[in-house]
């Protein structure tokens, strides 16, 4: 239960407990992974870290989410969080976290890294791909992005496991892959012309303040943004070619919605075969999922809502077929800011400490 | 101004003003070409009809929205409504539209229908498409099916100025079709594999009570329904097909996204040449639409949000190009109570009475 | 954890496990009771009754909160629920639930009622209140009334605990009383004059379909409703008098507010002694609290979000003193269906079933 | 119309046309004049003034609000100004109203000031509530504090129409002064132990971003804010104790709704007459409001919705009384931005201008 292990938060960690550091606390993934940890029978957070934050009592920036003891947010500093724990999960800018994971790495700390620094295999890529994070850091850790594991846990399990640093996937490119991988394996389905037409809610953007997403511009409106090469792209594609084998181009445009959290994936591709069938497809998804308990596959003719999987790691698929067409239809929900994000990186957490994947992690919705 | 004429509406039209009667009061089609219709200079509305409120006074249905004089909703009487009326506006339940409208028709008064009854030229289309109401109804109206003019003003605005019978298309054949039209005319897209992913408010839904419209049920949550089949599908493809002059086939999905008004289409095409550029392709747009006051085309990289055109009868359309993967992206912003039902009517009603289609409808939306 | 214990719910319930039936389950008390008791270790789900949806299979109705084994929805037969469980929870409209009642009763079922049909400790009050209920039912059990207890667990613990038949209290009067109580019962404050300003979200309305509860009817809007007279105003008087020993008139006007979840009451109340500061009003509810985890009471100048407490069984509370006009300001915030419906139902049950009241009920909300 | 006049907003005013300038233009004030005087057939706008956007085109600030040739915005320089318009607009930030207003005066330009510089007829009383600014700026015109005019149009039109400076008030005073003044005016309530509980739109906090205004923040969640001494208690208290003719003490606690338009201000007063009934109540507005077309007296029973005011300069009111209490309650709902803040600027600008004070502005809200 939510309020029965206060103490795993208070850095009186039990001898099976393994130690978690959080940088970037106060932040939208900082915040969901010690919500997330709270309660964790198996991992405790001992290290809060953020730089605006360093210094202040942990009520006096979040009074919504009291932790015991209220313990101060401190600096990031690399010496005295590997004094501290044994895990860090890093919740940073995009290219921040290039300059700080080498020397967790160092000091023996394994990481879980949310921000995009080590989700592409070449440091190459990732510098044309992520341009002006590229020229202010001339980063020089292409060893690293090669060794590091992405981690989507229902593909990438056992390397997870093992894995001294892991990249958390963007919450896109998670909702998009998880229906799209078994299709592109099997090799159901062509590899041109595959559409993703996706929405999400605006805690996508994160918690610095912008204009865009002031409740009073973001409500009662939906808009298209980023069409046309927004990055997620590349990390969709560069995990569906390793997956199919050969190269894959798709159509990504992401849409803002205007509600807090969730995520939902509409992914178009043509049958190979015209002769499946919905119940086929969801045959497909059903066999490659059936003991991963965050995925759940929908019966044919059931269509996920994000509010389905509000504040839990799990994500919701289901198929249609068009035999008009030959489309193959793939709706995935999830929510941005949990297997999108800080769930997914408690879910490696888990792999990589030593416990099934689903532990401490919620499962279950409250509806409406 | 809103409140310069207030005299339009209390039935003491001057001998130069058309006189419309608004049946289905009530519903948010009635309720909005009511709206749309005060301050108007040229029509006035003189019989207000409804089954469910009949006998009551306008202000205790709805003292959101007062009405000169008060007056009471009266019957559907088609006698009395002839003898009250120049034009009727139907908004009513599919289905008993067809039954109301020949009684009408025969009585000299000019029908513009908001419901779907009169969308297909083949009365055999209809019911292989609305095959429930079509068993309950046994039509033998072909010729009436066939006469209608398809009710969209910027592609068949001649027609509409002369027709007695025009049936208002839908809200996502609307949105959908107006960015595509253009492509298909000029041949410059492909015509099967067409993708038009939709976005809609709730209000969509209609103003009768539904457990799925529920704030609660619909609030903090995206949803796909209608996957595969929708009945749209085939409305946007008559009449893709009719501008085309062959075949299209579509992919049709509509979400449910949780704000009151507002539609969103977003269509993936693939281009023949792939060497037109987003530019090219705004200027495709923009030269059709040029003398269109109700469209504006924006320019390349400007994408429209729902808000943008909240309450007004404007169509906001953007075009995106993908050299790399050669598709053509199309964005489709309307209210899809104004440009997308009531206030066409009132855009078809502006032609078939001899005044300027924009003629008393709101262009200029209240921001944010 | 969410997760950890899915046996609970299989009706395999061990021999320390209570047993649970939660009538009216499909609507959102009932939703809600479900899904607090899932992963419950001490509280099973034996019995599923409902009427509406007697016969279907759960997953039919509620696809997004899948229970073990898929159970079908039974018909609510007294005999057989007697035979499933030692406990019911009625979730069932005003009036229904004193039908079933007397039946559990006889039966040895102990009933947690979260309808207002046992709220009044006098059947002629009740009557005089639930006008229309009273008409149709001829209710001749004015002793269950007076046994009743009144299911507030901050202040009749020990009652419920041994009690037959619980009534938990409304939404509304849970938020006003719990930060009220400790003045009233101290004699701090005026007891005339009172003012209860509370503002709801649209769930509090229920899951039944209502024209004013849909998302384009509620949302981007804000009214009272039931101004002079909401039937919540004696039910907080007659507690307020229990407590403060004498005569209370206050005045209670509810506000509906477009969000889902959530309910804050704003209490305003003249001290008796002018010399009071925020300070200590605030220490005074801090003592009264102390020892109730479902409480908690903000540090003056922190006022209590809704949001920071949904899908939580907590009640937020804050005090603030205006010395200039004496007033003191009393804010409270709940979760409407959770502390202020089906949460508190569980926290009774866990007291008659000699858990301590917090066991398995979230305290922590997930943010934002 | 909204489109009817196109050509008033190019600087080509007719000779009967007075000329605006609108200073500050793309924050939601400035915004929302633009959006109003769009059409008005008497007032032009003539200059766009603005700091942060001074040199850019309108159409890359607000793509979502054409204005006719597209005009750059200029900056704040008041030789030009004068030379450019008759009138000033002024939508600026506390404080920097003050720098700039004797300079338009001295040029013979009026000046309509949306901030709260000029809402205070004594210059002390400023520095007390806005200290800060108070301490930054070391204003020195304690002259023209005491002759600035307070726009309440509907209080205080005569001395409006003739004043060279008028300080429109603040949405919360607007929404409360209305229904209350008439009754403090009469002397029918008590003038202390007013209680005014108040709901505004995000809107309200303005344009520039903040982390409480994000949707993910604001979202699905009602607070309190600025309870005890929030600075528009001693706006409404001037006000009100002009009218009763002595000191009136009030409790003004405002709270910040998830939506993006629309206030309500419910009131608390005793009457000193225990006979009085909600009809009697409802006859005295009336009877106040009856010539003044942006008033609108809702029949007893009915309470208004902002909702139902949104986009319009309009207040609802409506009344209620609890005889058992004895409390007079008193409800009014405005849109925050036009008859909160902007369209009451126009509103004042007519009179002025010796235009009909209701002149251009909405009065009907598109529902829902």
């Amino acid at each position: 239960m939510d309020s029965s292990n206060p103490s795993v938060l208070t850095g009186m960690a039990s001898s099976r407990t393994a130690r978690v550091a959080v940088i970037g606390a106060s932040g939208y993934g900082g915040l969901q992974t010690l919500r997330l940890l709270h309660g964790h029978h198996g991992l405790a957070v001992t290290y809060l870290g953020g730089e605006r934050s360093a210094g202040q009592r942990w009520s006096s920036i979040c009074p919504f989410l009291p932790l015991p003891d209220d313990p101060f947010v401190q600096t990031v500093d690399p010496e005295r969080i590997a004094d501290a724990a044994d895990f860090a999960v890093l919740s940073l800018p995009n290219g921040l976290s290039s300059q700080l994971t080498p020397q967790l790495l160092q000091r023996g700390v394994r990481v879980v890294d949310l921000s995009a620094d080590f989700r592409y295999r070449s440091l190459d890529r990732w510098s044309q791909v992520y341009v002006q994070e590229a020229q202010n850091l001339k980063r020089q850790d292409a060893d690293l992005c090669r060794d590091a594991v992405y981690g989507l846990p229902e593909w990438h399990g056992p390397a997870i496991a093992g894995a001294a640093l892991v990249a958390a996937p963007g919450c896109f490119p998670t909702a998009s892959l998880l229906p799209l991988l078994p299709f592109l394996k099997q090799g159901l389905i062509e590899t041109d012309g595959i559409i993703v037409d996706a929405k999400t809610g605006t805690s996508g953007g994160g918690r610095v303040p912008k204009q865009s997403m002031l409740l009073a511009e973001a409500s009662e409106a939906i808009a298209p943004y980023g069409v046309v090469g927004h990055r997620h792209t590349s990390e969709i594609e560069q995990m569906a070619e390793e997956v199919a084998g050969h190269t894959v181009q798709l159509q990504f445009t992401p849409h803002l919605v205007p509600m807090v959290r969730g995520l939902l994936s509409t992914v178009y591709a043509r049958l190979r075969d015209p002769g499946l069938t919905a119940e086929d497809c969801t045959t497909v998804l059903q066999a490659v999922y059936r003991h991963h308990p965050c995925i759940e596959v929908l019966p044919v003719g059931t269509y996920p809502a994000t509010k389905w999987v509000r504040h839990t790691n799990k994500a919701m698929l289901s198929v249609q077929v068009d035999t008009r067409t030959g489309q193959l239809v793939l709706m995935s929900a999830i929510d941005n800011l949990v297997k999108g994000q800080a769930g997914q990186g408690v879910q490696c957490l888990n792999l990589m400490a030593g416990f099934d994947p689903e532990t401490g992690l919620p499962l279950q919705a409250f509806y409406p």
